[in-house]
């Protein structure tokens, strides 16, 4: 259960209204790495964590710090568009151009849709989806996807930090930038945690190590013309992993054969000339099939 | 410019149909994890990348590699649906429940959409799309996104390993399994090299470091009631980067002001009832709001 | 079956071309709240009506009505951007910026993909689709909703009102804004009449009242800290079904046990340290689980 | 700023495992009318009121406890998932039709993506996006939108309550059908706040309704052949609004002209043979259009 | 405007309920493929078509009598639900396989979101979107695509065709299938009629034919290995638009220079070793770049 | 399998930067008729080919041609936005509307998220995504649908084509009209090719011509008002397919009944008088119901 308290974790104050910007800082709240993003993929992963404890205690603790950060960036957007969207002033758009011209740089939603406000979505408009988060049960895994995520939306926050010059917008970003810089260190610590706990390893899952094939898990195939990456720290030597050597292979060849669909069931109509003859198996449903033998046993 | 061999790169061949297996494999075809993503995020990479040499070489290898990755997919689902779909025995689904239940596990589409072939979405059918892939310019930030996607991508293989014996299908994943792990190796190991070369440190991106709030760099807010998070080996000491130490916030508080959206443009008819007061900046088009000064110097 | 005629249901005819108010036009043909919402969910009502009479003819009657509201947006999307994407000129935009700053707020799409006319998509471009309507058949639930379309839609068509001074385009919107009162009014005076005929109450669905636990009807959780939430006339006494009272539960404690998630399937490779033993149900195809016990009546 | 007990709000156990079901309840969590577009719709509608006070606390107080139900039904599907997707069973599938068949019936992407673990996505799989969700500033056309969303709710809850015995599963859904009640009648008290406080009236958004075509917004048009709609209490009479009476017009005629694209612009290359003529408007950016006048200013 | 009568263009009475099936046929309902696209493809194509007279009248009869086929659809996906999703059994589903089975091939949203009714979604549960659709004003372009989507709307309802014998369902589809290939036939002539009446040629659009490069309309590159392409009609000869020669190209080389990104700006933090040295360009808002200049002459 | 040559198939060279131009080319990469599209249908269309030899050659080369058209326009989007989204500039953006304003024009993602580099994604920030391609098996329909996708390419690459004077980026675009042109005369030839072998016919798929309704695969029916559509070709004559006439139905009845729902599960809550009856069919699995009849099988 959530408590929610008024007051926010930093303050989110403009100087001043800038609508254009107000457009771009979308993308740290609804963007494929955005705060909708680490929140909803930090409280999955918290849901989904199977042991009670220091992880899922930490997981929860930063999952909740990030709803927190939707609000802030949420009230910074409203801000932003004090007075801005300036309705009455857009009919003035085709007849003055300039003043079309600065509107046209805003999101148009967030007048029409939003009446000023915040809307869950990215810099272009386009709504947050569940499909950016991952929340799969493995820690190793899903710790390596937040390293990730907190790259990439600290990455997006230092360029947003340099198309501002608003003291009240920089003063929130130094803080958004640090946590930023926090959350990297710590998943890179807890994936150290993993392993010294004896609960993961270098490569996810610790699994099937031994049944998939070694000799492939070595070779780095040479499929884009061009030798430089031959001169790369990967092109021999041990692997992070501690178990395999990297192999350059160069100009290497295929090791199936030819691709090939098989013949189609006739009444779906797909082409064919019957050069590869009838599909092999029995219908699913026929006498022979596996739906046959059960009808047998049935009756 | 691309090449094509019509060998696969490895065998794809079942030993009898499976629909429903068919389905699921569709997960690693074009789900946010699967090969669509990797050869997507890889080549944009490469495409992106500024600077000719060992890295833009190794990424367009694996990226090229990936292409032929989802042929194999693509086949196997294909030859895994041979003789399967079997539109002819579907009409007895009601009066024979067991028939019907089986086809219920199968994916629809595969058969009326692909006519008994793959299809560019996942196991519940949602199309692959291009918010899944990321190719910042920032190398240090993307090989950690691939690294999380080939962990992701070799647990998923691993789940569905398990869910089949059939021994041309275990035999395909077990070079799969291969690959992704070589591939979590080659990406972390491409991070070690950011760093020797000077490129990239451990923080993404090596930028603003100085400007950002220091302190708040440091501290783990205690927001998830419980205290189990103080015992994991983030609670104090150095953080990976070798620049902050961890120290954990027990009973933190909120360090802004309440939030409050901002008092609204009347003409966009949010409910408000005046309390706090007008809109503080002029408003963009008028006679002392940016546009008005710029009219006044083109009048 | 439906007809169609040539003349519009009312005018949508604007005195000059306007490409940047095109854009903001189509937020009313295909975003969440416009045009081809209430279309589709309005036909999809009527199609899932289960009594013919009144209710299912005056919703077939709105709904083919609506398919005319797109037409007539359409139409004037079309001619707002008659002679405007100018394609000739764009080659000016960057060393002209001017030139270029108007076209940018414009639609890109609207000219390259559309060819000067409408595209079933928002105002940022967005396509419209499937997920925005609703037709549960139970027919409170859907009228509830359709009060709620007709007002974020008239909120929506007056915020754009407020956007444009051409006389023709404010025409039509005094339509429209007409339509959608008498709308919002019908939905209203429709959820009375389902009342009146004893087929609703005021609680969606009319049914489990004696069964959900009466006593978390009444309680509102102060969950958000600060007590204004009482001031409200919701802080106690009657609710509008007259069925239960208002009570604000103030300084709430939680009712449930700590969450967690239960072991996992070892085959699924989540991380667990084994602390909460093994699964507890026997696995679902084990000789003990139910897909056992039916094959034990198979065979 | 949010905090996290982690005990739920309500218990959320069920007696035994039910894969079937825990696809199911992805319909709640992650659906249109799920917890998950409560919890974004009251937060984004608490971030975007623009007065301090009762209703800004009441929708805080809402919101902050439905993140709570998502954690519940996150919890329960866990739980219904124990021991169940069963990996090693499944290659069974296909010889023994029974066991694929009732795997057919679970979302497979709650295993292979999941490991066993909720997804931020409905009942077919699709996930959760921001277009769902509205918080206009308008809290009349919110409210509606509110009242609806949580009839649809309840209206899903009542039918999944039907499709279980489980008395664990039943528990918790007694509580929150419960929940649905109390915020229908909430939503619905609070409209009458907002009236009450002279705030808002019937029709959202309080404006315009001088400037709009009053006599448009009387007549229902029976564009549905059949008069039963003129049976209804809607036929005639007075509006809910008090300011309007209902007329049923039959024998509706189109009020505007033949709707027609203008003529398109050459480059286009749309399919014209001239016989509307030249498009009317000087083109955007040539010397008579008002790019053309901007730039003579300018030079 | 549009005008509806409650008959349906044809019969939609099934013998008997088959959920599965109402699964199905989804995919005629609202598939990329489907009856929605139709309507609305040919909807915006006769609002976006710029000649009055007999291509837009036409393009409007078909335009309406698709939306009577959606409706015929959604009719028969309820009769075939009836009685069907069967809320109370579905609590025997774990306990019971084989009920729990048959479930598993019903599409849950039909019972929990539609209340047993049609759903503008496929057969995976995917909803309609606008970007299914193409209007683009230039009408050979867009008959292309009408072909085309009337033949694979006909390639997937004989699928369906064969899915089924309940002979109502077959007798609508009798009905369904012979619209398809009429509309097949209907465009292919209507394009024969755009060439014959002068209006467009061949290729789409017909423009810039003698500004392209008419080499490069000449070669088939042979990127895929193999030379059994140049065994079909197209690898020599005259090409149908009679401006061309077909010439197969084996062993064809890139024409262009390595692909590279250039150097960038270093406020966006891409990884980059100054190898490319400096961006070419001033910087747009610099003293020399493009707005430079601009400011210059406004001040 | 796939290799890469690291030079492009063709130059793609600007002579100078332009942002906004960027934008507009994102809809020849990740929209729904760009490159993206064009490589992804053929690919799965290759992979779901039915006959070794000629078709599936050709379908590969083409396919293999099509990555490399991706990485040509996404090397030219990088280019364009060499040094030009200026991350010091926009910090001028509210002081200095004109620099905000050309600004606005530009894609914000380009810079925010891809670092200056291309999206898979349109003109309008909207990602690619897997339903925008056909790959039925019926070599037929598919072929329709290429060139339906060349023809909406080329008139997008001729739209875009007059929307720059760039001489480096007219000289690529002008390889790519050649390459469009080529590609439409080729499908079209390859349309015939299938004919001329026998394995298609004129109508999409060439099977149920016989047991479809013959007579309403004749009749247009006029459904929208006015008889300009009866001056066209089709409305008498042969069908393009040689097998049927065309016949124009003028004020043409419907043929079926009046469409109704039929009566609900009264467990789903639909609202229902009672008018109809009780659903017709015994429940799914009621001791009559085929589930019931099983389960007696069973037990």
């Amino acid at each position: 259960m959530f408590m929610h308290t008024k007051r926010l974790q930093f303050e989110a104050k403009p100087d001043k209204p800038d609508p254009v910007y107000a457009r771009k800082l979308q993308e740290l709240i609804g963007g494929a790495w955005g705060e909708m993003t680490v929140t909803m993929q930090y409280l999955f992963q918290g849901w989904n964590c199977r042991m009670p404890g220091k992880y899922k205690d930490l997981i929860m603790d930063i999952a909740t710090e990030e709803i927190g950060h939707v609000e802030m960036l949420a009230t910074m957007v409203a801000r932003l568009l004090e007075g801005a969207p300036a309705t009455a002033v857009t009919k003035m758009a085709m007849t003055d151009p300039v003043v079309g011209a600065v509107l046209g740089g805003m999101d148009p939603q967030q007048a029409i849709v939003g009446g000023g406000g915040p809307l869950p979505a990215d810099s272009n408009g386009y709504p947050w989806n569940g499909r950016y988060i991952v929340a799969s049960g493995n820690l190793l895994a899903d710790f390596r996807a937040n390293v990730a995520a907190e790259a990439q939306g600290r990455l997006q926050t230092a360029r947003l930090y340099n198309m501002t010059d608003d003291p009240g917008v920089k003063d929130m970003l130094k803080f958004n930038l640090a946590r930023d810089t926090l959350h990297q260190n710590l998943w890179l610590k807890a994936i150290e945690e993993l392993k010294a706990d004896g609960l993961e390893d270098t490569v996810a899952p610790n699994a099937l190590l031994d049944e998939e094939y070694a000799e492939h898990a070595q070779t780095i195939w040479d499929l884009s013309e061009g030798t430089e990456g031959t001169l790369g720290g990967w092109a021999s030597g041990p692997q992070p992993d501690g178990r395999h050597e990297f192999v350059y292979l160069m100009d290497p060849r295929p090791l199936g054969d030819v691709g090939m669909a098989p013949p189609p069931d006739p009444k779906l109509y797909d082409t064919y000339d019957g050069s590869l003859g009838e599909p092999k198996g029995p219908a699913l449903g026929t006498e022979t099939g596996p739906l046959g033998k059960l009808k047998d046993k049935l009756t």
